[in-house]
């Protein structure tokens, strides 16, 4: 009758289901591959608000706004949040959700806080917890810049390792109520520290951590890539990419043919100059909630592992000597006729 | 069938048990009226490290080890840790329990987060996800200090409204198997904004906070201050404690022969120089861990209601002129023989 399988992972035996999202974008967002599928894409990145953490607290509110009138439910309906961002005292969240009014557990995994808060609302649902539930995330560009690197006036330059922090919040209203994509499972991460210290190349600090994350989804469920239409990580980027692909070869899991990352997909890194590709919370929930899920919720993709890598550090963990380890959680997203 | 009671509340039908705890405490907080009381005291508030926020770390490393200690099983026994500290991206958290390889959920909840970590691993556990997990978190004088504040060697003036940030860190190890405590219940707490702007005035900033989870959890449990033996907020302190006091009176509800706050009990601030009390997650964390836990163990406490609260801001809020908005959850603990 248990839940849980392996060491740990949770099957659902009452699926919580997806009832909608909503996804929010800045300009560049908006001028990427994905462009046309965003919700809204904002052409000022502020947003209209006095500062680039206003401007992200704003777009937790839209995003939340757009998820709960998809689907015509209130505020008041809603029985917990299930967020958290980047930012120190992951501030985005606390004055973007606040006027909501709706009962808040604050997250952080740092961009891997997508899957954790999918992953936690799940759990939540289908614990008969609530009925309805809402998780999401957020981050900006400049917001971050100035939290982790350095001043945009600087105009510090990237080596080709660094990704780019994606200005967007998706949100996710998840409930009891039936719907085309259901969250059949969750895998949550452990720590992963491979001893990387280039801040500039979070791909490498957290391709280990989603591997580590995969290898044990297919040894709880006892699954094979091949029981999956594909595998999306949250932003490894190019280089974070092809390392993943061969430490799960290491391990002999060939997931190449059905693998993608949201920080590839969003960004042409051709004509965009976002490096090794997109990253930040906000990567890969709308990246998800505009790309994937309506792939999902046709039953083109019939089974999807969500894996959202975040790399955990901070500039005093940086600056004194740390290393920058990784997590990654799992979520596991099925369409249903 | 459903255990959602009211607006944010939970019943557990089958309850959780707290199985064991540990608590590690500074040097200063070693001194106070409860010095006797915890597991172990550092006499230097560096831990053997070489930062403030590795001494945070290898408490909360300490804290976990006890916890498990205490009741006999190992890191790989645990299936998640819900934690979390006040440090910018939670750095305290992701260095302290890293070696431990137990899935991870991170959280941010300001000084809250003693009461957010509890209550989601209670669910946890309650929901049929897990045997056993680990709820922490901590906080350390001088990594806080430097977060928020000013660095120590600046020795800038307090007015008396502040609060001491506790050097400590919590550790409560929450599972299915009987003990003499258990968790029968949950509030979970929004964010309350009154417009306080004095970052040196928490207890101000929280109080309103504290007052609505209250009376929420009142009417949610249907319930008085008599059905309780003890309302311990976390770290209100004496300014907060009256405004608290004051707020529920005004909603009806008269706690004032019950009530105490684990800021108020850590320090002696007559002979300690803490002004208004203790605050930080540690402080709730560990005065629960050392002080009431064992009372509720024995049976002297029969029900107590645990209210952790939380300041929700950043320097960078703060120094863009936002609010300090509070939030606070709340976990009852009761004996069973």
């Amino acid at each position: 009758m248990s839940q849980m399988i392996g060491k740990q992972s949770i099957s659902f035996k009452q699926c919580p289901y997806i009832l909608s999202s909503g996804s929010v974008a800045g300009k560049k967002e908006g001028e990427g591959p994905l462009g046309k599928c965003f919700d809204m894409i904002c052409q000022d990145d502020k947003f209209g608000a006095d500062s680039w953490e206003e401007a992200e607290s704003t777009m937790q509110k839209e995003a939340a706004a757009l998820a709960m009138g998809k689907a015509h439910v209130k505020p008041e309906d809603v029985r917990y949040v299930f967020a958290g961002d980047l930012l120190g005292q992951t501030i985005a969240t606390s004055f973007g959700i606040m006027n909501y009014n709706i009962p808040l557990f604050g997250l952080y995994g740092a961009c891997s806080t997508a899957g954790e808060s999918m992953s936690l609302a799940a759990m939540c649902v289908a614990g008969g917890y609530a009925d309805l539930v809402l998780a999401m995330t957020s981050s900006h560009f400049a917001s971050a810049e100035k939290q982790f690197r350095f001043p945009l006036e600087y105009g510090n330059q990237r080596p080709v390792s660094a990704t780019w922090t994606v200005t967007g919040s998706g949100a996710f209203l998840i409930g009891t109520s039936k719907s085309h994509v259901k969250i059949t499972g969750v895998t949550t991460g452990r720590i992963v520290d491979y001893g990387i210290r280039d801040s500039m190349n979070m791909g490498a600090a957290m391709a280990p951590a989603a591997c580590d994350l995969i290898a044990h989804h297919f040894e709880d469920f006892q699954r094979k890539p091949e029981d999956y239409d594909k595998i999306i990580t949250g932003d490894l980027g190019y280089v974070g990419r092809q390392i993943l692909l061969d430490l799960l070869k290491e391990k002999g899991f060939d997931i190449s043919g059905i693998y993608t990352d949201c920080g590839i997909e969003i960004f042409d890194k051709d004509t965009q100059g976002t490096d090794s590709g997109g990253s930040g919370c906000g990567c890969s929930a709308i990246t998800m909630s505009a790309h994937f899920l309506p792939h999902i919720e046709k039953g083109v993709l019939k089974r999807v592992l969500f894996v959202p890598t975040g790399a955990l550090l901070s500039t005093v963990s940086f600056n004194e000597g740390q290393n920058v380890p990784g997590i990654a959680h799992g979520v596991v997203l099925e369409y249903e006729e």
